[in-house]
C-alpha cells in the first residue's frame, strides 16, 4: 500500500515575521482558506488513505497539528522531541510504516509546498509509486526549472529508463550561482531538486543501515508502535541518540540507483518571501500588496500587513511586512538571511 | 517690550507616521523629556515675558497647548479656525501685541525647531532685537550652513550695517539643488533661512499693509483683545477671509531694507526624517536606531518604533517607522515626499 508521509517540522524562519514559532508557515493559509500543511494532505488524498498517513511534526506544534488535520488519527501525528532534520524523520516514519506494513511505499511531502496543478502532481507520484515498486529504488520528483534560480538545488537526469518518464539520477547539484543556473537551464536535463521522496519503507531502511550506521543503530531502539504506551520514551531516546543531518546529503547523495521523475505543475516551496511574492498576484510595477498596504512610487516590493497601514515610498525590490509583533525590511534578494534576524532575537532572547 | 509669538500651527506630516493631527510633531520630545514647543518657549523665557507671550496654533490643538504651556495665560493660545499659513498669524500677533503695547517687538518663533546653544540663540535674538527697535526694521535670522543642505531656503547676505553683526539683505534664495547649495557654501555670505523673525509689530503692520492689503482689510475687522466676548467671531471671520500665504513669499521677499543676523547655534527644523536622524545619536555605521529595532548589515538607516519589533536586513539609506497604527519604509532623499502618504491616506479617510 502507498502512504503518505508529511513533514511539517520546523515553522519557516526566513518567512518571520508571518511566520513565527507559534504559528509557523505550514498553519498559514497562503493561497487561499486552507492551510499549506491541509493543502498537502488534500492533495496527496485521492492516492492514500488519510487514516493511514503520518505527520512528523514537532512536540510543540502536535496538538494543533492534530487539530488542523482531523482525518489523521492523533497517534500518526509524531511530535518530534528536538528537531534533527529530514532523514531521522523519515527513517522512524519508514520503520513505523513496515513494521505494520512490509511492502509500504512511502511518499514523503513537505509540508510548505505550493502546488498549481494537482492532476499532474498526482499523475508524476503514481509514476513515481510504480518505479519505486518495480525498481526498488529510491524515487525522487524532479520540478521542470521555470528560471534561474539560486535558492533550490538541482538534480541532473541520467539516462532514460525503461520506465517512460523515469530517468536515473547522475547527480544532485547544489544550490548554483546565478550563472551557472543559467548554465543548467541552456543545457537542459536538471530539475529542481522538490524534497518530494517515494520509495518503498524496507528500500530506505536498507540505505539507512548502508549511509547512516549511527541512525539505524538509534533506530533498533524503537520496538514500539505510536498507540503503544512505550512509544513516547522510544520517541525521546531516539531522538535524542540519533544524528542531526538531512536526507539529503545523509542518503540520497550516497544511494547508487537513484531515479528521478521529471514534472511541471506549478511547484514553490515558499522558503523565503520572493517565493510569497510569486504567489500572490501582483501589480503592473510588480509590487506584492496584501491587506492595508499602501505602495506609492515603488516598483518589484512585497508590501503586506496583518495589523495597522503600511506605507512604501520610492522602494525597489524590498520586502515590508508588518504583524502585530514585529516589521521586516530587507531586499528581496537578502530574504534568506531573514534566519539572521531570528537568531538575533533569540539571543536577546525574545523570539 | 519684546513679546514671544510661537507659532505652532501645522503638524508635522512629513514625519508621518510618528508625527500625527493628534500627536502633532510640535508635542514629541525628540530631544529629551520635553517638547519641541515646551523648549521653544523656555529657550526664549529669559528675553521675553511668558505671560505676555502669544501662541498661534491650530482651534483642534489649543487644549493640548493650554495644558503643555501652562506659563501662558489661556486667552493667549489663539486656535486658528483654519490654517492660513504664516503671514495671517503673524499678522494677526502683530496687531494683538500692537494694541496694548505701541512699541511691542516681537520675535516670531517656530514651535518646531531644535536649537543646541541656548545662549548663543539668545545672543542672536538681542543683537536682532536692538536692530529691529533702532532700525525700525524687518531683521531675520541667518543660520550659518555646515552642509550643503538642499531641504532649506538661503539668504544672500549683503553690506554690513552700522550695528556689528548686522548685515543687510542681499536675497532671498529658493531651496538650491545641491551644485547650488554646493556653490553658496563656498561662495560665502549665505545663511539658512530659519524662520525666526524678529521687528517692531507695528513695522511689520505697515509692510502688511504695503504688501498684503487683503490681509491688511481683513484685520481690520479685528477689533477686540483675545480676553474680550467678541474675539472668537472676529477670530473665525479674519480667517475665513485672509488670504493663505507664507511670511516669505508674502512679506520678506517683497520688503525693503531687510536685515540679518547671521548666527551659529546647532539649528535643526526637524522638517523631516532626515532631520530626526540629525538630532538622534547614530551608531558607527550611521544608523539611528530607537526603540525595539534591530538593524543587520545596513548603513545610514533610521529604525525607530513605538510598538514592537523593527528588523532592518541588508538596507542603505532608508527609513523605517513604526508606531501602533502604522509602519514607513521610503529613502531618506525621499522624506519630504511623506506627505504624500499622508494626502493618500486622506483621500482613502483614514489618515
Amino acid at each position: 500500500m502507498t502512504y503518505a508521509v508529511i513533514l511539517a517540522g520546523g515553522w519557516g524562519e526566513r518567512l518571520w515575521p508571518m511566520s513565527t514559532r507559534t504559528r509557523p508557515k505550514q498553519l498559514l493559509s497562503l493561497t487561499g482558506e486552507s492551510t499549506l500543511v491541509s493543502n498537502t494532505l488534500l492533495r496527496i488524498a485521492p492516492v492514500v488513505s488519510l487514516s493511514d498517513a503520518l505527520v512528523m511534526t514537532s512536540v510543540a506544534l502536535k496538538e494543533r497539528m492534530a487539530a488542523e488535520l482531523a482525518s489523521v488519527p492523533a497517534h500518526r501525528i509524531i511530535g518530534e522531541p528536538r528537531p534533527k532534520n529530514t532523514a531521522p524523520a523519515i527513517a522512524l516514519a519508514a520503520k513505523l510504516l513496515a513494521a505494520d506494513d512490509p511492502d509500504a511505499v512511502m511518499v514523503v511531502l513537505p509540508a510548505d509546498h505550493v502546488i498549481r496543478d494537482d492532476d499532474n502532481f498526482r499523475a508524476a507520484i503514481e509514476l513515481a509509486v510504480a518505479a519505486a515498486e518495480t525498481k526498488r529504488a529510491l524515487v525522487t520528483l524532479g520540478i521542470r526549472p521555470t528560471r534561474p534560480e539560486t535558492e533550490y538545488g538541482y538534480i541532473k537526469a541520467g539516462s532514460a529508463s525503461d520506465l517512460d518518464g523515469v530517468f536515473d539520477v547522475e547527480s544532485f547539484e547544489e544550490k548554483p550561482d546565478r550563472r551557472r543556473a543559467e548554465g543548467f537551464l541552456e543545457a537542459g536535463g536538471y530539475f529542481w531538486n522538490s524534497g518530494i521522496f517515494i520509495w518503498r519503507a524496507d528500500v530506505f531502511l536498507a540505505e539507512v543501515a548502508r549511509s547512516l550506521p549511527g541512525a539505524a543503530a538509534a533506530l533498533s531502539g524503537v520496538s514500539c508502535g505510536p498507540e503503544d504506551a512505550g512509544f513516547d520514551d522510544e520517541l525521546v531516546r531516539f531522538y535524542e541518540t540519533v544524528e542531526e543531518i538531512s536526507v539529503d546529503y545523509g542518503i540520497m547523495e550516497k544511494a547508487d540507483g537513484v531515479l528521478v521523475v521529471p514534472a511541471g505543475f506549478g511547484w514553490d516551496d515558499v522558503g523565503a518571501w520572493p517565493a510569497v511574492a510569486r504567489i500572490w498576484p501582483g501589480d503592473d510595477d510588480g509590487n506584492t500588496v496584501r491587506g492595508d498596504a499602501l505602495v506609492i512610487d515603488s516598483e518589484d516590493c512585497v508590501a503586506y500587513s496583518e495589523s495597522g497601514t503600511v506605507a512604501v515610498l520610492g522602494m525597489s525590490g524590498v520586502v515590508v511586512v508588518r504583524t502585530p509583533d514585529a516589521t521586516l525590511v530587507c531586499p528581496k534578494d537578502r530574504a534568506r538571511d531573514v534566519r539572521r534576524i531570528v537568531e538575533a532575537l533569540r539571543t536577546r532572547g525574545e523570539e
